[in-house]
């Protein structure tokens, strides 16, 4: 059991209000660090949320407008002051690449630490670790966007002790084997695997959309997600400006997690007009029932779908 | 008379704490803004101080670290988002040219008005007003830095009614022309403008060092400041700190404010690692009478030396 956090240390829509800084998401997966985006000023909720410079970390820009990712400077520049020494992976389109090496050489940054910037170039899996992949989509916006998805693989089922106990089975490597799947031979029977173990139980799915118009594309990437974090700078009346400036309205990003499947919807990149967000949210929730807004150092779990042993 | 008053929306050294953002100091002067320095995360507190994006304004930037420059890309950008029209002038040292044009190309930035780069090469006076100047001084930090003062130029003399009353002196052109500093005949006598207007009033000057270590040149440069912000990175116990890093210490900047006379010095810069300030001032105090510590958001009044009339 892995606990899945998001942190949101940014959601005001290209502009900050004095309660809400520029678009920065983080996903806390066991002691790593998984971060979508880093506008502006992202480091000081970065600070206030605790989580520490020098942690095992992922970066994935959504695209290169300056408030999705003018923070990486001050937040490279951070973390090597305070001596990181990991690796960095940053992941993101187009220009990635170059805004980090010129603006590192214009203000000739040094480093503690190595980064390794992948360009991303098309649409898929991006990263597979043990356990979980990142996967990519291409968003729907002014210039090349990539929405993310990370997506546990499928744990083993529930070992059942009292059924191996009732077959006689004795503890150790026999229980091992079971447990990985594979099939015994004891006292002359065969016992199955399957006999032994419940069903492989799903792992999370968690979506982030950066900003985007809402597209069947989308639809499709974001199908079953435990929690979707998808942008909704404007409610509905604003229709013709998010369909202006490739944004998408509250019921935009309520129609498509319901059309999805998705469990949990949480909104944000909130247009700076809004003081309130408690409308766009009513406004989702008469759409998709489970809904929610994102607010500077919120925190979200992120369940398992079946209660943990 | 001109109100004048400072606005700190950024007060921390390299890395922003929870309290403190990094550095930026609006100057406000009448209906302009002089802006010095633009640190990352700056714009939330030009917004929570509700200084107009389309205000008259000339920015300076110190030096081209990233915790002074980058939060210029956001300014800019937001700016245009609000319809920015009046032209907007900036100075800074090398580099500063290159590190607006490179990211407005690599993050496609389109302006709505104007700016006009200006490269400071030299020492010296760099704006001259109607009113006021502007001028520059090298300081010692690590790359090329300046240091800044606003002058204002003396202001004539206050005018005294009932001398020209008492000299039997007709209100209109003759008093216009005398208080312009013009001697005047008036029924064949000679009145001289010095007999009516009294001594020309000194204006106000305002020092900014920047990041530095303390020099005599700079001492000269801020010689009579009614306000100096001077920065204050360390405690003299870190003495060895500000050396090894071209900062300096609450105590340098107490000792070289009060050599220049500096009438009010105000400390700003403090590194991540002071959560409270008050004996950084309590250290100035034992040097300079008239300290106090900036903090993010706190207003400075600039007064004029002598009573207004």
């Amino acid at each position: 059991m892995v606990n899945m956090r998001l942190i949101f240390l940014g959601t005001s829509a290209a502009v900050p209000t004095s309660k809400r800084g520029l678009s920065s998401i983080a996903l806390l997966r066991g002691n790593e660090l998984l971060l979508f985006d880093a506008g502006e000023g992202m480091q000081q909720n970065f600070i206030k949320a605790g989580i520490g410079m020098n942690k095992k970390m992922k970066i994935f820009i959504t695209h290169m407008h300056a408030d999705h990712c003018v923070g990486l400077l001050g937040l490279l520049q951070t973390m090597s002051l305070q001596g990181r020494e990991r690796i960095l992976d940053i992941y993101g389109p187009l220009r990635l690449p170059e805004f980090l090496k010129e603006n590192m050489r214009i203000m000739n940054f040094g480093l503690t630490f190595n980064i390794n910037v992948h360009l991303i170039n098309n649409e898929g899996i991006i990263i597979k670790e043990n356990d979980y992949q990142v996967s990519c989509c291409n968003a729907y916006h002014s210039i090349p966007s990539y929405s993310y998805c990370l997506t546990e693989f499928e744990r083993p089922g529930i070992f059942s002790i009292e059924e191996a106990k009732h077959l006689g089975i004795p503890e150790g490597k026999l229980y091992h084997e079971l447990q990985h799947g594979q099939d015994i031979t004891y006292e002359g029977k065969i016992i199955k695997s399957n006999q032994i173990m419940g069903p492989a139980r799903p792992g999370r799915k968690v979506g982030i959309s950066g900003d985007t118009r809402p597209t069947s594309r989308l639809q499709h990437f974001f199908k079953d997600c435990d929690v979707l974090v998808f942008e909704s700078t404007y409610s509905y009346e604003k229709y013709h400006k998010a369909l202006e400036s490739f944004h998408s309205t509250a019921t935009e990003a309520a129609q498509l997690a319901k059309a999805a499947g998705v469990k949990k919807l949480v909104l944000t990149h909130f247009s700076p007009r809004y003081e309130e967000t408690t409308h766009l949210v009513q406004e989702a929730k008469t759409i998709h029932k489970n809904v929610e807004a994102a607010e500077d150092l919120k925190i979200a779990d992120i369940h398992y779908r079946e209660k943990q042993k």
